[in-house]
């Protein structure tokens, strides 16, 4: 059984070395695939964007995510299950929820059972007592129902995404998220540019926050000259913005959740 | 057989993915989880201290640590058994001691026989030439007295771990390591708290070579406002400074061996 | 059947991990080792060296490389075999050249069969949508030949790798590439120093661009004083220049491909 693992927990610390040990003590035979742990600290939309990317890319198994700012808290911990038969470990903030709900969430429990947890929970690291834990149970074969008490799917903790709006010419779009070479993802897609007559070799203007720059719309890098701003759609079909050999993030200032707008020139 | 790895190496370049090749050529079957490889350079304490904090997560195993300054010189290169059936390899620099000495090391050899070392030992990288190979003859099954004489455990190179001490109302403690998060673990338990009357909500003045801070004793990171400098006990049971939202490290300058003092106001 | 796999794709991002879960999808029997993803962005002749010296450290397998300037553009996708039967899967930009003519090339394919490709192949992201997947056919078994038509290995794309010039007790060198300690490796074995008369103990004068720098030939760090600049044999038997507890690459401003005299002084 595989178990999938996306945390912000970063490298640089055992945290992560960690967590894999107590999987592999609870479930020798069970193997983990790393997704990313350097999501930014605390960003939990940027997870759980990340997660509902790249399940389609992961086997079927076992996905534990971790970013907790609320460890030690009132937040629940959850098992769920989906349409597919995956499954997802984590906590009740909302990370879990776009990967779950790609396939239609079938159940929800609480994690309860202090008998697939460690012996002693910290207040601080959940991840390694109580999350790894569970989706190692999971792993060796431990049915859903034996981790806690059912949950109805409809009071999940759910993030709020924010949508796009659309005027003459003009697309109002936010920040998603930022990868580590800077690309900026948006909460557009192909279909939202369409709508507005944005195809490749379109030339627009971005206003962030007061601030504008121009860009082209691009089917790939290689079609940009070095320097340019360019809007095209990424690997995972969002629209994003990058600089051709640069870094638009640092150049636009991107901030997540900060809203911009496209419009055509 | 697993085999726990944990370095100074950090991942920007091939060091730790060669180690896992040599592993793999002599002992295809073994399975290696990276503890860390985030260790700062040559710090041989901080390693020891990760390493017998994580060790109780770990399954049994080899356990494999390489953070050298001496290599190329004339420190010895050892493998060791405790009670619980665990192995260890690396240098004799103190590094496995705190890990090996939980459960007592019961057997002590120097890696001596060239029959477990790659055909060419390298004066730089003993992790690939000596250290790895050597693990992974254990975990093929090689008997540890195969590897190298026997070793008097009392003869081994041992850190030397600074004790707290206790004033009216006041502790002085030491800095033993920062962690990625600008968290800083001191010499102390809960226990030595209590003993000065420290308790979750005690208010205490932070005395960093003449450089004051107040702070607060937390149950955790939840129960402090974003800012407020806080002592709490971590998952690993160190007592540890950290500010929420914040990086206690960069504040209070933290450095590792320097001590500090902890006065109840 | 083991998967190698190097890139220049980090680590902080998800796509190491999404390509290991691709691999997974396709062949859950083979096992991966990470090589390095930290090679610098775009650093084809960096990750060609990197690739070459640690393949003898790796079980024979399937070598997966991907630094890829060129992605979305018109460069080829290959797969090739050597003569130990080691297959290689990568762009054809020169990356995989330097490791496969280790033992000659005995077959180069073009990748080109859908059937070994996911179903929709991004412009940006060849290395989860085309390399991941040849590479992951390749360790289930299927055969070179049912990728793509042949190519001549003759026309495959090469790297220039620049050659030392040799005068009256002078080397000229260049800088192939930089590890993370700051250690510069040359374009230089042994030999090229034996041939002027360089051995352990050696003072040489280093002129990089106009500056010039003293330095001494050491067997090894622990031969060096703190500070001073060595001249040694690396553990991949390149020459590299390192400062005993400094970077050396910082304060030679070393460039990759920039030239540089080693002079006995």
């Amino acid at each position: 059984m595989f178990i999938t693992f996306l945390t912000d927990f970063g490298l640089q610390d055992d945290f992560v070395g960690t967590c894999h040990g107590v999987i592999k003590r609870i479930a020798p035979d069970a193997e983990i695939i790393d997704i990313t742990h350097g999501i930014p600290p605390q960003a939990v939309l940027q997870g759980a964007l990340v997660l509902a990317n790249t399940l389609p890319y992961m086997p079927v198994g076992v996905h534990l995510a971790v970013i907790d700012p609320g460890v030690g808290g009132h937040r629940r911990s959850l098992a769920l299950r989906d349409g597919e038969g995956r499954l997802y470990i984590g906590p009740d903030n909302g990370l879990l929820l776009p990967a779950a709900e790609r396939a239609g969430i079938v159940d929800a429990h609480e994690l309860a059972n202090p008998a697939y947890a460690l012996e002693t929970v910290s207040r601080t690291f959940h991840g390694r007592d109580l999350f790894a834990p569970a989706a190692a149970h999971l792993a060796r074969g431990v049915a859903i129902g034996e981790l806690g008490p059912p949950i109805d799917p409809a009071a999940l903790v759910r993030l709020e995404l924010p949508e796009p709006s659309f005027g003459e010419g003009v697309l109002h779009a936010t920040t998603l998220y930022v990868d580590s070479f800077g690309n900026i993802a948006l909460n557009l897609t192909r279909d939202d540019l369409d709508r507005v007559g944005v195809v490749p070799g379109t030339r627009v203007e971005l206003d962030v926050s007061g601030e504008r720059y121009y860009a082209v719309a691009t089917r790939t890098f290689t079609d940009a000259r070095t320097g340019d701003v360019i809007l095209f759609e990424d690997s995972y079909r969002n629209i994003a913005i990058a600089i051709s050999n640069g870094d638009a993030a640092a150049m636009l200032h991107a901030v997540i959740g900060r809203p911009l707008s496209i419009r055509i020139v």
